[in-house]
């Protein structure tokens, strides 16, 4: 096997991992492969900042062409993230008929078919196991290892902010902002937040893995997300009373007439579940595939190190590939493109769930009968009920656990019983998922 | 890509799980691959029993030739099991140019050298993912995901059987001898189950990671292997009330110095680790690199379906590495044969834990004294302890959780103790892991 030489595109967090992990597992790296992994230019606007490793002179260039358009470099790396200019650098390397990897979630779910396409024209790789879950070899598994199963669903914990701010919410009993402007000091959170608060990261990753999972095109702004930023503490209280833990849970399910379902939104699961025990900055995916069963897999969904040793694992594997054969070793999207479908995605309305509800009530009698009135003219029949004792404002919760119901006929029941006058405040709805598979 | 071409050795439980897989989802394959995986040929020595697949005229023989020298099969499916005829019969298909999938541990775990270097020599690859974890693509992430970093440690619960039969111990307060007969009837034991039970199995599998994690040797007959059957349900109870679960674990440590542990035991984790929650016929593996940080995996550990995931996964792999450029895609011990180490494994008298320790004692003062003066000569100091009421027949249990000790002055302590007079019956020794990192 002969040496691999691979340039960088990016020099920031996740770009200076890589530049420590090359450095300082070379020899191990060498030793697994039978040939070293060089690493040729870095590309970054900015040159001047100390990054703590040592370079060779005239490694880092903030010339993105000296990557782009060297006919030494075998792969390029893109550690740049966003749209542009990375789409660009991408299709440019691709061109040059450079193996590509990223670890660019927002990049591939927007932008995935054009970058898949060409490099399929030109016969090179596009690798990206560091675009989902960090360090978590979920991409490949998908790929390849249960590559020989249908898959029937797939659920994933898979943004770290939010893991955080809810396993802190959990453990400690404190309120969603208080812990976000915690998670911002400790640098586990954004400045702005509002990609991994709101969802929209997670759905980023959902629909990469849904379209690697049922082999078809999903548009990722038809992904419905919902994010943490309302789940209170006393919610988070009430489900384990129950028995269950909140997770800002990306769900992918195909159904048996061929549709498919990709949703994001906080999720009660059973807390028995390993699921439930992915706790902090970790992330967590389980699959489910009709020879395999389920296969749940754990590790740091993102940070320095275990997003380097994803790129990395990605580089290793361009290196044992038959490179240069001009045949890629696999697809974009792990199925053939001519196989790929266009398989109809549910709309919320359409999908159906257990729900978790709270309502706010004025304390005086009647008004379970109200509520519980409101969801049977829904169909919506209730499992089970907690009502605690009234709270000193003279409001009292009523927690109510449903059975199976049809979001849309939870919504309508929902808007109705929010015009109820005994309701103080809106009602809140936490979908449950009682079976993960 | 071209077709592949594959032969089938053993038509037993496995290889049916094969067949059906191939058949069921060919479509499924085909579109991942871009190409169809073929099976040419399947030998068995009982080619009368009606395995409930249909297969075509011609395809069953009871000649192993007729697949180890047909010259058109690329891939040959070892699924014999055990060290004869399957050894002989891989080192022919390799010798024959044929890369070799297989799911047997016990045949690598003792065997592997010899083989490995074969394939070498050969230009072939012998991939063995259903070996260990059944369907959870563990040798794959060691080998290549997470291959770039050096392994701290690796733990496993890698037995279905016997995590099984703790999973019904803990859950319902059943002993060992009730269950494992339950387990025979449900199919989850062998009538003979001293592999199984008594950690052997495991060991194999732990051989094989152990090589994998930390590019070493292993020579498996050193690998200390204590089973399951001396747990009783009292030690599980006990075990609850300190917070921890009871699991049969495959532990792989790598120390500063260079030298590595390999053992296998029941052992004692703290209940909120994911890898508690692995219930059941599961099977997981909790690994632990410089850069990826912990990584688990969790899937069905056995069975004909998901171990036919895996190995039908091998196939697809070796579909999309450039096979015939007589270069291996990876080595078997995922590294280069002149860079295995020759670590040396340290003796069980040489391993520091944390333990669990249960003595029954007679009920009259100065018993505590007397056991915690012995511990203590061994420099031994006391975590926490728990006296529970006297029972029935006058003896009293005494449970002490200690700091970390050397096992040679645990030995040595317990055998002392064990002399007492006030001791009624051998004490228990469970060890403790609290942390899996």
């Amino acid at each position: 096997m002969k040496e691999l030489k691979v340039g960088l595109l990016g020099f920031g967090t996740i770009g200076t991992g890589v530049v420590k992990l090359l450095q300082q597992n070379a020899e191990v790296i060498r030793n697994r492969l039978g040939a070293p992994v060089r690493l040729l230019k870095i590309a970054d606007l900015d040159i001047e900042t100390d990054r703590g490793v040592k370079l060779e002179e005239g490694l880092l260039t903030a010339d993105a062409e000296q990557v782009l358009s060297n006919p030494e470099i075998d792969v390029v790396i893109e550690l740049i993230g966003g749209y542009e200019p990375a789409r660009s650098f991408v299709l440019k390397a691709i061109a040059n008929g450079k193996h590509v990897v990223t670890a660019n979630k927002a990049l591939l779910a927007v932008h995935g078919e054009e970058i898949f396409a060409a490099a399929a024209d030109k016969g090179v790789e596009v690798m990206f196991e560091a675009s989902v879950g960090g360090g978590i070899p979920i991409i490949t598994s998908l790929k390849e290892n249960l590559g020989a199963n249908r898959f029937q669903s797939i659920f994933g914990i898979l943004n770290g902010t939010c893991n955080y701010i809810l396993t802190r919410m959990t453990n400690e009993g404190e309120e969603f902002a208080a812990v976000l402007k915690d998670a911002q000091q400790a640098g586990y959170a954004e400045a702005d937040p509002t990609f991994d608060i709101e969802g929209i990261d997670t759905a980023h990753k959902l629909a990469l893995l849904v379209s690697l999972c049922f082999g078809t095109r999903v548009d990722f702004k038809q992904i419905y997300a919902e994010g943490i930023s309302s789940i209170t503490s006393l919610d988070i209280q009430f489900a384990r009373q129950f028995g269950y833990k909140i997770k800002l849970l990306a769900i992918g399910k195909m159904h048996d007439n061929g549709s498919i379902e990709a949703r994001v939104h906080p999720t009660m699961i059973p807390e028995h579940y390993p699921l439930a025990d992915v706790d902090g900055v970790f992330n967590a995916v389980r699959v489910t595939g009709d020879f395999v069963g389920p296969v749940m897999q754990y590790g740091l969904g993102a940070g320095m190190n275990a997003t380097a040793s994803a790129v990395v694992g990605d580089v290793m594997s361009l290196a044992r590939s038959g490179r240069g054969n001009g045949e890629p070793r696999s697809y974009g999207y792990g199925c053939r493109p001519d196989a790929l479908q266009e398989l109809p995605l549910r709309s919320m309305d359409d999908i159906c769930s257990q729900y978790y509800l709270r309502f706010t009530t004025v304390d005086q009698p009647g008004v379970l009968a109200a509520i519980s009135g409101k969801l049977g003219e829904y169909r919506i029949s209730i499992a089970s009920m907690i009502q605690p004792e009234r709270r000193d404002d003279g409001a009292v919760p009523i927690v109510i656990m449903t059975h199976e119901a049809a979001e849309k006929d939870m919504r309508a029941a929902l808007a109705e019983i929010d015009q109820l006058q005994i309701v103080q405040s809106p009602s809140h709805l936490i979908r449950i998922e009682g079976s993960l598979d």
